[in-house]
C-alpha cells in the first residue's frame, strides 16, 4: 500500500536524493528493491524492519531551559541499562529511580545504547538505526522526558554510541551506499567505511549523529563505543573530527558537552589537546585500571586479567593511568601502549571503575564482582576507585553490591540468529572450561529478566550498609577537594603484595587487600 | 646434501630460535619443510629461493671514515635505478657514472631498492629478503663499494626500501612467523603484521633492517615506499619508531641520517616532530607538487591528474605543500588530506620532483615527459621545481631529457606468475583505452633493454643544453641563499591560468605556461 514519490538528486548535498510527499510512515524503494526503513530515521515504531514515521524534534516541550550542563572533571558516572534498571524497562520508570542517584550524589547517567536495535530486550550494542529511540523504551519523547527529569534534579546525561558497526538484523545502510569497506575487518566483519570511497558520507553520517543527541535530545556527553574498532587512515581522525564538532556545539547551545571513548589502543593520542597532535576528547575509559584493581581483589588471572595480578600493577595505573605503556602484554600476544605525559594530562580524561556492563555481563554467568569479594573487600574496592584521580564510574546496582546478576541476553527473531547467538555464547565459554548448560542461553527470556535490578535490595541489611559506604565516599570526595585533584604527578602510592597506600595531597588513603592486619611502614597498624 | 642440527629456543630472545655450526651456505626446516633460506638472509647467491651465505659485515674495507652525511635540507637527491643506470646494471658500472653526478650537481643519490628480488631484472618492489643485496647487482660488497665510492665524491646514498609487503615469489616469511595480517588488507593482499599478535617482531625485523643499511651499509638515509599501506593501529606507530630508532643512531655514527617516507595520507603528522605529537620524519615525497606541475604543462587530466590542472592548484602546492588539505578528491571519492602548518613546517620535509621513476614507469608505455613537452617547457618544469621551496629530486636521465623510456619490467621465473603479471599489465591500460599491442610485455627482456639509459645522449644537441640548464638552475639554487629558503610563509606566488610567478626573497621565478607572450600585473613582458 501506500504513495510512491520518484526522488531526484539533491542539488545541494552530493549523493542525496530528495522527493516532497505528505504522510507520516515511510520507507525508501531503492532499484526496485524495499521498501526499506530511513538510514536516519527518527522513529521505527514498527521496529528496526518496519516503515520509518516522521518526527518533529521541535514539538517536545522541554523545562531545562535553566540548565548549562557540568563539567566531567571532578563528576561522578552512573551507568545505567533502561531495560533492566527497572522492572518496565521504560524511560519513564527509570525517572522514578532518579531520586536514588541525586541521594547517592553522582553528577551523571551514562545510558547503555538506546538507538533502536532489533527485538525488545539486549544490551544495544546491536543497534541498526542510529537516529531512532529504541521504542520499547519508550521512543523519542520517551529519552526526552528522562533527560528533562535528569536535568531537573542537576544530573548530566551521557549516552552510549556505537559507530564501529550495526547489529547483524536490521541494517539497511549497505542498500543505500559504501557505508562499510573490506579494507579493514574488525570483529563484526567488514569496517564502517570511514576513509575509503565515499567515506565523507559515512563519516558525516557518524559526526551528524553525535551532534543530533546532544542538540535535540539536550544530552550533555557521549560515549563512543570501541573505538579501536574505527580503522581510519585519514589525516584528519573520525575522533578529532568529531571531537572538533562537538565543540564547536559548546557555543551554540550555551553548555558543557563531553565525549568520553572507549579505547582498547592504550593511546593517550585520543585524550591529548589538538594543539599538541592530539583528538582532543575529553575522556577516554581506562581498562587497565579496572583489570588491575580486580585482579587485586579478586585473584582472578584468567583471560585478560593475566597480565595483572601484582600490587604494583595497581600502583602505576594509580600514578600514570595505563598499566601497558609500552609493555609487554601476554593476553595480546605482543606489547601495547604508550605512557601517559602526567604532567601534561589530568587525572579526569580517565574514567574508572570497579565494575561495568562489560566486565560484568562478559563473565559466563553475568555474576557482579560482589558475588566474590567479601562486603569488606569490596569496600576496599570502592574505596579505591571513589579516592583516585580519574572520573570514577559506577554500575547500576554496584553501590549497594546487588545480588542480580547481569547477562548477555538478546531477543532475536530470525530463528537462525538466535540459534546462532546462544550457541555461539555456549561454545566461547566452552573453551574456558565451562559447562553448557551453566552458560545463561542470551535468548531465553529469562536472563533478561534475572538481568533486572530488585530495588527492595538497598533498604536491606548489608546492602544498606555498603550503599551508605558509597554515600559516604562519594560525599567525602565532593567535600575534599585532594580527591578530586586531577594532577597524576601529585599521586604517590606505597605498597607491598597485600596492601596499599596512595598519598592525595594531605590525605592517605590505605588499603587491605590481605586477610590479615598489616604495619605499615611508618608504623601503623591497618586492619 | 648438507648436515642438520637441531635448534633450541633461545634463551635471551622470545621466539627466536638458535643452533651453533659451521659452514657457508644454510638454510632452515621447519617442520619437516624446507631447507628454506634464512629470512634475515644477508646474501642470496643463488637467487631468492637458493640456500642463504654467511656474509661479515666486519670485513669491508671502507674508505669513508672522514665522512659525516650530510643534512637534507638544501640538497637535491637523484633517483637511480642500478639495473638500468648503465648497460651492465650493476653497481660496479654505475661507479663509472658518478662523475656525471657530481658534475650535475646533485647531494645524494636515491638508489631504488637493492633488496634480493626474484629474477635477474626488475625495479625491486617485489623484494623479498630484505636483509641481503640483489646479487646481479654486485650483491653485499657491490652495494658497499658503491656507497664507499659515492662518499668519497661528497654524495649522499639513500636507499628505498619497502616494508609494505613483500613480492609474490620468494617470500617465505610466513613459514617463520606471523609476518602478515588479515585484519588489514593492501593492494598486494594480506598487510604486513605491525598491531596484532606477534607483531613485536615484525616490527623489530623493520626496525632493525633499516638500522642495518644506516650502519653496516654506511647508507645515509632512507626512502619508505608507500607508507600509507602500512596499517598501525598501536600508540606508537611504525612510522615514530623508526624515526626514533634512527635518530638514536646519529650519535654512535656521528652521521646525518634521515628518513623519507613515500605517502599517500596527506597527513602533515609524518614530518611533524614528535614533540607536537608527529612522527618525526625528515621529510615525505610532494606528490601533489607533482600532479598539479605535470597537470600545468602537459594539459593531461585522466587518472588522478583529475584533481588537479589549475595555475591554482600548482600555486596551492608552491605556497602549502599540499594540494588536498581537506579538498575533495574526485579521483578518491572522498576529501583527502590536512593543511600543512606553514609556520612550523619547513618546505624542505617535501621532496618534490618533475619525474620520478613511478610517474615515468606507471605510464602505459613508460615515456618521460620529454616525450610530450616541447623544450622550452621541459625547461620551465625544471626552474619551478629547482627553484621551489621543497628538496627536488630528479629521475636519472631526466636532466638530459633522455629519450629512452623508463618502463614496466619483470623477469619472473614461474610461467604462470609470468604471464598473470604480463596480462594484468595489459588489462590495466587497457581499461584507460591501451590496445593491448602497444602496452610493452613486462617479461619481455626487450622491455627492461630499453629502458637503459643512453650514455651517448648528454653530449649531444639538444640533450645537452637540457643539461647545462639542470647545471645552472643547481648552480643558481646552490649559490641563491633565498632558493633554499625553507620558510613557507616566505613563499608568495602570482598566478594567471597561463603564467605563474613564485617570488622566493628577492627573487622572483617567472614562468609562461602558455603558448603567447603574457604581460605580468607589473608590466614586465614574460616570453
Amino acid at each position: 500500500g501506500g504513495r510512491r514519490h520518484a526522488m531526484a538528486p539533491s542539488p545541494v548535498r552530493r549523493g542525496w536524493w530528495t522527493a516532497e510527499a505528505e504522510g507520516e510512515d515511510y520507507g525508501f524503494v531503492i532499484d526496485g528493491r524495499g521498501p526499506f526503513p530511513d538510514p536516519r530515521s527518527r522513529w521505527q515504531p514498527d521496529g528496526v524492519h518496519g516503515l520509518s514515521r516522521v518526527y518533529d524534534h521541535g514539538a517536545f516541550a522541554w523545562t531545562d531551559g535553566a540548565w548549562r550542563g557540568r563539567p566531567l572533571a571532578g563528576g561522578i558516572l552512573y551507568e545505567l541499562h533502561v531495560g533492566t534498571f527497572t522492572r518496565d524497562g521504560t524511560f519513564d520508570a527509570a525517572v522514578e529511580r532518579l531520586d536514588h542517584l541525586v541521594a547517592l550524589g553522582v553528577d551523571a547517567v551514562e545510558l547503555m545504547p538506546v538507538a533502536a536495535f532489533p527485538g525488545r530486550h539486549g544490551w544495544g550494542y546491536d543497534g541498526v538505526h542510529l537516529w531512532a529511540v529504541h521504542d520499547p523504551y519508550g521512543g523519542p519523547d520517551g529519552l526526552k522526558r528522562f533527560v528533562d527529569a535528569c536535568h531537573r534534579r542537576g544530573l548530566a546525561v551521557v549516552l552510549d554510541v556505537v559507530y564501529n558497526h550495526l547489529g547483524p538484523s536490521g541494517n539497511y545502510l549497505g542498500e543505500y551506499g559504501p557505508y562499510f569497506t573490506e579494507a579493514h575487518r574488525t570483529p563484526w566483519g567488514p569496517a564502517v567505511n570511514l576513509d575509503r570511497p565515499g567515506s565523507d558520507e559515512v563519516r558525516a553520517f557518524i559526526v551528524e549523529n553525535a551532534l543530533m543527541w546532544l542538540r535535540d535530545y539536550h544530552l550533555d556527553g557521549l560515549r563512543l563505543d570501541a573505538v579501536h574498532a574505527l580503522s581510519d587512515e585519514r589525516a584528519l581522525h573520525i575522533l578529532e573530527e568529531l571531537a572538533v564538532a562537538v565543540d564547536a556545539l559548546r557555543a551554540p547551545t550555551g553548555r558543557e558537552l563531553f565525549v568520553v571513548a572507549e579505547s582498547d589502543l592504550g593511546d593517550p593520542r585520543l585524550v591529548t589537546s589538538r594543539e599538541a597532535g592530539g583528538y582532543g576528547l575529553d575522556a577516554q575509559w581506562n581498562d587497565d585500571f579496572h583489570h588491575a584493581l580486580h585482579a587485586a581483589l579478586t585473584g582472578e588471572r584468567q583471560g585478560y586479567y593475566c597480565d595483572f595480578g601484582s600490587m604494583g600493577a595497581l600502583a602505576k595505573t594509580l600514578r600514570g593511568a595505563f598499566f601497558h605503556d609500552g609493555t609487554w602484554s601476554t593476553f595480546r600476544g605482543r606489547s601495547h601502549g604508550r605512557p601517559v605525559d602526567r604532567l601534561r594530562t589530568p587525572g579526569h580524561r580517565f574514567a574508572a571503575f570497579l565494575q561495568n556492563h562489560d566486565q560484568v555481563g562478559n563473565r559466563a554467568t553475568g555474576d557482579r564482582i560482589s558475588a566474590t569479594l567479601s562486603p569488606d573487600l569490596l569496600k576496599v574496592g570502592a574505596g579505591l576507585l571513589l579516592t583516585s584521580p580519574f572520573t570514577p564510574m559506577l554500575f547500576m546496582g554496584e553501590e549497594w553490591g546487588a545480588t542480580t546478576p547481569w547477562r548477555f541476553f538478546t531477543d532475536h527473531q530470525e530463528p537462525d540468529l538466535a540459534r546462532a547467538v546462544s550457541e555461539g555464547r555456549r561454545r566461547e565459554f566452552a573453551t574456558h572450561g565451562w559447562a553448557s548448560e551453566d552458560v545463561p542461553d542470551p535468548q531465553d527470556p529469562e536472563t533478561y529478566r534475572r538481568s533486572v535490578l530488585d530495588w527492595t535490595e538497598p533498604s536491606r541489611g548489608g546492602h544498606r550498609e555498603l550503599l551508605d559506604w558509597y554515600r559516604d565516599l562519594i560525599a567525602l570526595r565532593r567535600s575534599c577537594p585532594e580527591l578530586t585533584d586531577a594532577r597524576l604527578t601529585e599521586v604517590e602510592v606505597e605498597h607491598d603484595e597485600s596492601w596499599i597506600v596512595v598519598y592525595r595531597g594531605s590525605v592517605r588513603v590505605a588499603a587491605n587487600l590481605g586477610g590479615d592486619p598489616v604495619r605499615l611502614p611508618d608504623g601503623a597498624l591497618l586492619l
